[in-house]
Parts: structure tokens; C-alpha cells; sequence
């Protein structure tokens, strides 16, 4: 059985080792002990913000298996409605196809209910096939072009 | 010249209107008289919150030419990164094509880049090809698939 829970600042170095077990974000983020502040940073950030929070997937042995970001958007789009926003899914990679994935996106989908959200979004680099299929298969439709735009937040700096 | 500022209270009614002047937003927004209190209650939510502004667009004489939402989102990803997200962008639909949506947008990039933004996101629906040539030409590049996926926050009321 899989148990749902927020994460807390002592799983910050396995979430981040899960992101970066990842083609894509292999190539993000830094890993090397000891890990970046950086990320312990921005986690006290979003564990501050009522609106966001990282969804932890825990096996019945207390293992992390898998994630996402959910974050809430207050919006005047929709007659004034909330609406939540997915990042950053991971399932654990020696145990995919199991349903983590799909559990801990209902899991979302239903907190994103509870909260009064008119809709769930999310984006998913269109190199994932596999992650295209698997959000077509939960009732997610590809009715927007996700664009992406980088910064360098140092150019000022 | 165009200024730029934070929407108050007093522009609901205004933005509303433009939200609802679109061929999408017109099914969506409930422009009649008078105009609904969601629409009040979720702009007070979105003020209450330093992630999330609405920002006008306003000409010499005082106008609203156009606005957008942006939205900070803490994260984990790209070594613990700020991301910025633009919702529910609109120029005035009788002066459109004379730069106001350019110059928003690069308003809300360099607000992301002052707040130390590692990109800036937003999606766009397929069906506006006017639009998406527009952020094309902003240097967005559409690598993700924006999936959405629909809720009804009243099913348990």
C-alpha cells in the first residue's frame, strides 16, 4: 500500500537525487555531496508557501517511491477559480509501470478537488513519450503548447 | 507610453470584460450585471499573495491597454529554482498588433529575472495560432505539451 505525505527538510537530498535520475534532469541539477544550500534554501521557501508543497509516494516500508509539486493558483480566469499545477513527477526508476505515477497523480487530482480547483495543468517535455501516453491515459488532453522561456538570473547579478 | 502596475479592486470589472472579450474566454466568464462575487473574492485571494500579481498594462490617459497574471512558483528543480508563470494574458482586442502584448511580456520577464527566475513558462492554447507565432517570436520555444485536464470543484459540494 502506498501512503501519501508532504515532504519535510530531511527528505530533501533523496528527492534531489530522484530528480536527477532522469535523462533530462540529469543534466539540472548537482548532486554532489554536500548538497547545494541552494536547495535547502528553496525548500524552506515552498514549505512556507500554503500553496505549494512537495506529494511524497511512501511504501509501506517508509521509502520514498515517487513525487510531484502540487501548487494552488488563485486566477480571475473561469469566473474566479483556483487552479492547480503539477511539477515535477518522479516515480523511483527500478519501479516504474507499478501505478505509482498514476496513484500520486489522483492523489493531486483530488487535493485539487478539495480545494475548489477548476482544473489541473501540467507540461511534459515532449521528448517523455512515454509520459505523454501515460497523461493521455489519466484524462489529461494536449490542448496547449507548453513554452519555456530561460532566464539567467545571474546576468544582473 | 505604456506604464505598468498592479491591478487593484477597482479593475475587476475592467479585467473581467477583457477576459471575456475572446473568442475561448467568452464561454468561460459570466460578464452580466452585476458581475459575480467570485470574481471579487478570487482577486483578493491573488492580492493577499506576494507569488501572484496582476499586471496592467496602461496608456497616457489612464487606460487598461492589456494585462496578464504572473505567478513565482518555488521549486526544487534547476538547483532549487524560482519559476515564473504567465496565466491570462490580454491586449485590448481594438488596438492589438501595435506592441502592448510585446511590452508585456518583456515587463514580466524582467520582474521574473529581478526575482531570480531560472525561466519563465506559460502555455497557450493550439487553437490561437496568432499566438502562438507571438511568443515564438519572444524567444519561448515550445518544448513541452501543456495538458489540461478538467475538474468539477462542485461534485462534492
Amino acid at each position: 500500500m502506498l501512503s501519501f505525505r508532504s515532504a519535510t527538510r530531511d527528505d530533501v537530498e533523496e528527492i534531489v537525487a530522484m530528480l536527477a535520475d532522469d535523462a533530462l534532469g540529469a543534466t539540472r541539477e548537482d548532486v554532489e555531496p554536500p548538497l547545494s544550500s541552494s536547495y535547502f534554501e528553496a525548500f524552506e521557501t515552498l514549505a512556507a508557501d500554503p500553496h505549494n508543497d512537495i506529494v511524497l509516494a511512501v511504501s509501506d516500508e517508509g521509502t520514498i517511491v515517487g513525487f510531484l509539486q502540487l501548487t494552488f493558483i488563485p486566477g480571475l480566469t473561469y469566473r474566479g477559480s483556483w487552479r492547480a499545477q503539477i511539477e515535477g513527477v518522479r516515480v523511483r526508476s527500478d519501479i516504474r509501470g507499478g501505478g505509482i505515477g498514476a496513484a500520486l497523480i489522483e492523489h493531486a487530482v483530488a487535493r485539487a478537488e478539495q480545494h475548489g480547483c477548476r482544473l489541473v495543468q501540467l507540461t511534459s517535455d515532449k521528448s517523455r513519450a512515454d509520459a505523454l501516453r501515460f497523461y493521455e491515459k489519466l484524462g489529461f488532453t494536449a490542448t496547449h503548447e507548453g513554452f519555456k522561456r530561460s532566464l539567467d538570473p545571474r546576468r544582473d547579478a
